[in-house]
Order: C-alpha cells, then structure tokens, then sequence
C-alpha cells in the first residue's frame, strides 16, 4: 500500500447522486443501514443528501434527502460512527439560515456544487459554511467544458480562499486517465494549498479507472456510491473502491451484505449504469440529460436513431 | 489522433469469447450481421470461434462456432471484406490435419492460447501456422499467476520464434492500469522484435481502462467484444473502442445498430457483464470459474457467504 492510497478517503455519495435516479425515494430504514454498512466497511464520509431549500429549489414529489433537516439526520443516524457525514449545496438554492453551527449538527462536511462562471458566489458559499466550523468543499461542475484560463483563475482564487477540497467533477463521464492526469496536475499548480478530490460518472467505464489514476496523482478524496449507484452511467463503485484499499482501514464485507439485500432489488426497479445511450453522451462529452430523456421513453433502445440525432448538424432552417 | 492509435488494430472476439456464456449458440445469420457490422464499424479482425478439433475436446451442445470448419464460415460470410478473420486453437485441443494453408482458408491469423508451462508447444503450433501462411499470435493466458523467471524465459523464447504477436492476457480480470504498464515493459524487454496486444476482462470495470492504457505503451492488438460479450464480467467493449478511436478508418453507427437489434435481446436471455462475484474473483486474483458456478446456482445473490468462502483459510481437517 502506497502513502497515498493510505491517505486516501472515500467519500460515499450513494444517497445525494442515487437519489438523483429514484427521486431521492430512500427509507430512513435503508438509509441507516448504509450509513452502518459504511461505517463496518470504513469509509470515511456518507453524504447523506442535499440541504438545499425546498422554498429555492423545488423539485415535484422529492423525497426527504433532497433537503435534508437536522431533526431527519437524528432519527436516521442515531448515534455516530467514525464516519463522517456530508451534504451537497447548490449555489442559488440554499437557503443560509437553514444551516446552524457545525457544533450543533450531524454535519462534518458541506461541499458546494457549482459552475466556472459562479466560483465568487461558490466561495463566498463556501467561507460561510467554513466559519460555522465546517469543513467545506467547491465541486466545480462540467470542467470539460470548461475555458482552460477561467479555469486557472477560478483554481487561484480557490487557492487563497477558506475551502479545504477543490474537486475535480467528470460531471459528463467524458474524460480519460490522460484527462484526469492533466486536471490533477493544473489543479496542484494553480491552486497548491488545497487537498483535492474526484468525483466520476461511468458513462465510458472509465469511472472506477480515472479515480485510481486521481489517487495516483495525489488526489486524496475519493467520491463513490455503492453498486455505482448515481445519476444516469452511475459513479465509482464504493465496493471496488473499498475492496482495493482493503486494509486496516477498510473491509468490503459490509457492502457485500447491502448490496445482496437492498441493492439488487432496488436495481430491479430503477435504472442506473452503463447502457449505450449513456455511452453514446460521455463519446460526445455532452451533459447525459438527452440521453436520460431517451431511457426514460419508448425508444430507450434506438441508440442509432439517437447518434444520429445528437450528431447530425442541423442545417435546414438556419440562417447564418 | 497519436500515432500510436492510428496503429491500433481492433480484434472483435464477440464469437469466441461471448460463446463462452451461450455455447456458442449464435444462429449463421447472427454471425454474418456481425462480421457486416464489424466491417462497417472498421473493425480490423473479427475472432469467429475456436478452430479446436471435437474429437480432442467434446464440449456438450456446443454451438458450430467451437469447431470452425472452412465450409461453416464460407456460408456465413460469403464474400469477404476488409475485415480479416482469426480464430483461437488451445494447446492439444487442435488437429493439425483440419487446418488448410491460408490460400485455401477464409481465415487470416490463427491464435494459440496457453499457459505459460506449455509455451514450447505453442511456439510449436504456432510454427506450424506460419509455416501454412497464417498471420499468428501466441497468447499467454492467466499472466497474474505466472512467475517472474518463468515469464522472461518464455517472451525471450517467443522473441526468436515466427509468431508475429504476443498477447498480454488479463484471463482473471484482475489488472490494474500500474500492472498493465509493467507488463508491456517487460513484454517489449524480453520480446522487442514482437508486435504486441492485450485481452482483457471487466471484473473490476478496468477492461476498457487497461486496453487503452496498453494502447498508450505501445501495444498494437486491441481485443474487444460488442456489448463486453465476453466469459464473466466479459471484455472491452468494442463499440467504446471504436468510438474513441472514431476517425476516419473507425465508425460506431453499425455497432449501435446491431447492439440495438440483436444484443438487448440477447442480453436478456444470457448473463455477461459487471457482478459482485465476478469483482470478488478479480479482488481476490482468481479464476472466475467459482463465480460462474455461483451464478448459474440458486445461490447467485448470495455475495457474502461467497466472498467468505473464498478467503477463509480452511484449518478443519487439514493435517499440516
């Protein structure tokens, strides 16, 4: 085991992302049985949700994890393990009074998701979840579409700012070791002070493979959900994570268990992982909303049909 | 584009690989929809079965594509197009007498997998293609078990033989992209004057990952299959090959096409692909074969008791 994969903490995003494919339709029983599984297996962060504010950010018919309360978190979690537990922030759609003192709650972490061009309002975010006592991260969002100097810029302020983790976000599962390689080393050079982490989309199967390369980089927080469980192509899975750090440190048997129990019939009923139209996305670099829109119609499997579509260019019509 | 991709030769083993999960019980039609696709795709060979002799190794029900005879693949291509075709021989399991010198046979290169004590023999065998105008490659499979010594010798042995490719096979599906580069190094060290390539298995979502990483180190011979079709967890998936490599020698529509019309359907009927017991055989560095056995059990689910099983070190009625 290397001094890096040592150092190396996985975050499980299973409930805030996999929320994103089941509309956040998770039970408090299934919750607290993962936040057990994942203290028995060691890893070092559950998010847990969103706190973002359902008067800013309304989304029909959410479950609870969508806006988390503190009242919520107790009665899930009971009594705390040694793993830590996050929430994710959207810029716009939090609401500041809703989040007290870090002492007063269960929260350890609060990482804000945000695009390039709202890094100032992200890191004022930030800064104020940092002086309640949290520990605070900046997710930038789409980095492959990112422009190269906005980018430089954005990781320099980042450098100087209160945040703790800087994340490297493949938001559209589009990028490669040579990619991850590249951002990690920019990263390190704009913005030194700062640990960082990763967080993947498997779109091209490349999810559990860039965040290795991340690690390998010297990345130190390493984003996952159990069976990958996370948006469309779905995330690193925590399983593959914990069972190659097998250590000491962590022990894949209790993933094992909740995948066998919970996991494979939720699979059953909601979708998640690599299917074409997903790949299809990720090859183009594109967001995976069409490709999303598709699987959830009648053509879900007209994966020709829908290249065509996304790579045709439209000409007719236009007047240039 | 680098050079070393515009090199690159994909070889589809969808026929031969995938008929490990079906018995080989792909219709003609199928095969030769396949080899269309594939042709169109760019797909520079299509694997289209064993060229083992029945006599020497009786599969029961076994599908026509384990003993490739010329008549069986001249009425399923009929004409032939850019696509070349291989096929795979194991050691002592092929008759001599059945291969015809190329000039009469529809097949391009012949494949000779073995292990690593039986390297003699297929250095033998592959001759013996040569010396009958095949193209060939020796195959070296479960590369993860071998010993240091035993592995130069052998590539040293290869190195002075008319075998034209040498094969980096990852037969348990349990490489990671820091094994694959130590590989290729040692392969281009030992065996410099070899052209090389790489197979690959999913177990732990890195078939893809570790295809390309040996593209980056100079390998030349990509296999893959359509849909990851492929013994387990199954192999590279070809349509994300293709499409990365995507150009003006590669094009992915006709592998979505035929994904679309033949391997949903398909998949529903036979199981491939990412399963916990596969990821456990590649965590634990082992043969799938437990973990085949497991999932054609009623037992299949049952991840736990299975990972248990395999990493308890039985003491009770040993006699040491």
């Amino acid at each position: 085991m290397t001094r890096k994969q040592r150092e190396a903490k996985i975050l499980d995003c299973t409930i805030r992302d996999g929320g994103l494919v089941n509309g956040w339709d998770f039970s408090a029983e299934f919750v607290g049985a993962l936040y057990q599984a994942l203290s028995r297996a060691g890893v070092d962060y559950m998010e847990i949700g969103y706190k973002n504010s359902p008067l800013l950010h309304h989304v029909p018919n959410a479950g609870p994890w969508a806006y988390l309360t503190e009242e919520l978190i107790r009665t899930t979690i009971g009594e705390k393990t040694a793993t830590k537990l996050s929430a994710l922030v959207d810029i716009g759609r939090v609401d500041e009074r809703d989040i007290v003192s870090r002492d007063e709650s269960y929260l350890d972490l609060i990482r804000v998701a945000c695009y390039i061009k709202d890094v100032d309002k992200g890191i004022e975010l930030a800064g104020k979840f940092h002086d309640l006592g949290y520990e605070t991260s900046l997710n930038i969002m789409a980095v492959s579409h990112s422009r190269e100097n906005d980018l430089n810029e954005a990781l320099e302020q980042l450098n100087d700012s209160p945040v703790d983790i800087v994340y490297v976000v493949d938001s559209f599962g589009s990028l490669f070791g040579k990619d991850i390689e590249y951002l990690v080393a920019k990263f390190q050079k704009f913005a030194p002070n700062k640990t960082l982490g990763i967080h993947t989309h498997n779109n091209l199967q490349m999810a559990f493979a860039n965040t290795l390369t991340g690690l390998d980089q010297g990345v130190t927080y390493l984003d996952s959900s159990v069976f990958g469980m996370g948006r469309a192509a779905g995330n690193c899975p925590t399983e593959l994570l914990v069972g190659h750090l097998h250590s000491a440190r962590y022990d894949v048997r209790s993933l094992l268990d909740i995948i066998e129990r919970q996991f494979i019939p939720l699979r059953e009923r909601v979708e998640w992982g690599y299917t074409i139209p997903y790949a299809i996305t990720g090859l183009l670099d594109e967001h995976p909303r069409t490709a999303m829109a598709l699987r959830a119609s009648a053509d879900k499997d007209k994966y020709l049909e829908f290249y065509e579509k996304l790579t045709t260019v439209e000409t007719h019509g236009a007047h240039l």
